[in-house]
């Protein structure tokens, strides 16, 4: 472990109020020596896929042993869970909602705790509606210190943890099946498809509307490239993009907007087509 | 004191200009080790009931000695007063309009002192526009480097200090009468009436649209309940949240634009209906 | 140098996604210990003179040797250099573009190298579309550790780097003649003409809507003041802001809406009427 940990923060709290700022003061409390980094607090609000998919696409940048605070948390004050989670290269904090099944997909969880001891809650009377700062900025922050796993409740089974609410793709007989598992600033489309699988190959993307299926002459036949700007401007391009998923995106414009396309949508990778 | 001292920020500038990354560059310049945490810079602008209660929420989360730089100065380069106020868990640094009034609504203000002395600006020739970079950036940086309050100007009677615009609750033959203070990112409207006065009562809260009067037949009586899921979705609760003030929200929805209501509109609580 | 050397970081990237947080973690990677702070990451997208301006607003307020990293790159994954350029007080690492140019307007560029050299870089693969993450991040981050400029690339001669596409303001027989150079948050615009060109003189503005010429009855005169409050509210008003350039405002309300002008507009400084 290196000797300065560094904490991120994810929530869905917006930066217009002080909840953010808040959750820091709780963690400078326990050692303000903690370096804190913004991963994002724009999730669209109680988006789980958003955060889970911020949270995969962030983590593999950090310093080992980094302790991730995420707080996208529609079931707070009811009784889901809060977890830690020790993986080899980072530890989690946050809701067990499925938050964390994207880098649960690509790391081993060695080791997972609910967080049930009082004694590293900011207050034995935490609040229903924020536990981000009653329980898992402080809990985060003891982590940091080096307090061991165990200290912060009952072990629980790693393969217990709630999983993606996304199926994962599935290859077909001439390409691969997946899903718009996230959508950016740019409205740029990011499937579930890994871009090693179409690497080498001739491609095409089918989209389909909402509630238009792969039959219907509805959908878009989207051609692939290397980068935004090989097509026209105004033009839908697929291509694998800097997070190394299979992305549809339109040249200087939104295809989230110019497709009609939504959070969840199917989309099928085709082989053969250039 | 502990000796790494935190300083935070709380202005209404935005993020998308420059203004709050020059205010760190500044107090950088000062001292490059100084911990700078934010609050938030999404004040509305120039609404000091908003960055007062953004401030009143926050500082309890923060170290001993913390320093509270804050910038919501629609009198900037008028003869305002620029202030230091040194209080037993932190020292606020701004201009005294009423911006710090909530949280000297619950600290006593050991000594204030007007900030006279140029030794300490970032220019003898402060700017009419943004004193929060010529003026109270550094002189923040300074407090928390641990130069004496004295140091930077005249002391000034704290009872001298510019208080909230907004009348303090009152209590009631049957309940209590107080103002919406603050409305959040999410539309919810968070009252001054401390959540303490509603205490293992059953209560309702009783709200009027902007200038109808509580005779009206226009004003809504809202339930309340322990959590925003305490009713349907789409529907209004009211509950102590967790800033511990009464609050009125919509489960799913936006309260201020469902219910029509704005900053400093008069609600009721009244006690013995359920 | 100081010991502890600061980081900036600008960009259009905005704070909903990641990436911003992501490059902080690459810089953590190298040395957690380096101190971050944002300038602003929400340029307009691919507003090249907009960052060109917020850097230059920005560096003068910033410790002897600050590295600032700024990505606002519509050419990536193109032929455009990556450059890092050594300064009298900071040092400047990005796509060479014109983001600097207004920095280096001020500032002797001392030497610079174009970014060539892979063993500084994240990866060997950098991405076509993140050069932020996978080569000016990392790269920031070893000058900040000390790594002599030398080793990150060819030497290429300063005065190669590419200029600001905003034509410098001229002096005229009763005036001067400039460009708004940048409109901030509030609608302010901002000319490129520096206020010291009007100090002591009366002065007046004409400013022409986009397309009408200072011969047509469209073009409106503004009239000089010390502050926004020099006018009635809802009112235009010229003033030198505190960011020392000649800018037009409108008392509480939003000059670009009011006057109809968009960036790069000219405008006409007249001396002697007031």
């Amino acid at each position: 472990m290196s000797k300065i940990r560094i904490i991120t923060l994810l929530t869905d709290f917006g930066l217009r109020d002080v909840y953010v700022g808040v959750m820091k003061g709780a963690i400078a409390q326990i050692n303000p020596q903690l370096t804190i980094i913004d991963l994002t607090h724009e999730i669209p609000p109680q988006n789980i896929n958003a955060g889970r998919f911020c949270l995969m696409t962030a983590y593999p940048y950090f310093p080992l042993s980094t302790v991730h605070i995420a707080v996208v948390d529609p079931g707070v004050g009811s009784n889901r869970r809060s977890v830690a989670v020790e993986c080899a290269n980072c530890v989690l904090v946050g809701p067990d909602n499925g938050l964390f099944s994207g880098i649960l997909s690509q790391e081993n969880a060695i080791a997972a705790v609910e967080l049930t001891n009082p004694k590293y809650w900011l207050t034995s009377q935490p609040s229903n509606t924020f536990h981000g700062r009653d329980i898992l900025a402080t809990v985060g922050a003891h982590i940091a210190n080096g307090v061991p796993l165990q200290e912060f409740g009952e072990a629980i089974d790693p393969n217990s943890l709630v999983r993606s609410p996304i199926p994962d793709c599935i290859p077909t007989t001439d390409g691969v099946d997946g899903y718009i598992q996230y959508i950016d600033y740019f409205g740029n489309l990011i499937t579930n498809i890994p871009g090693n699988l179409v690497a080498g190959k001739n491609w095409t993307v089918a989209i389909a509307q909402a509630k238009v299926d792969f039959q219907s002459p509805q959908h878009s036949i989207i051609a692939s490239g290397k980068s935004y700007s090989s097509t026209e401007p105004g033009n839908p391009i697929a291509l694998v993009a800097s997070h190394g998923w299979v992305e549809i995106a339109v040249y200087g414009g939104n295809a989230q907007a110019f497709l009609g396309i939504d959070w969840g949508a199917k989309v099928q990778v085709k082989f053969g087509n250039s």
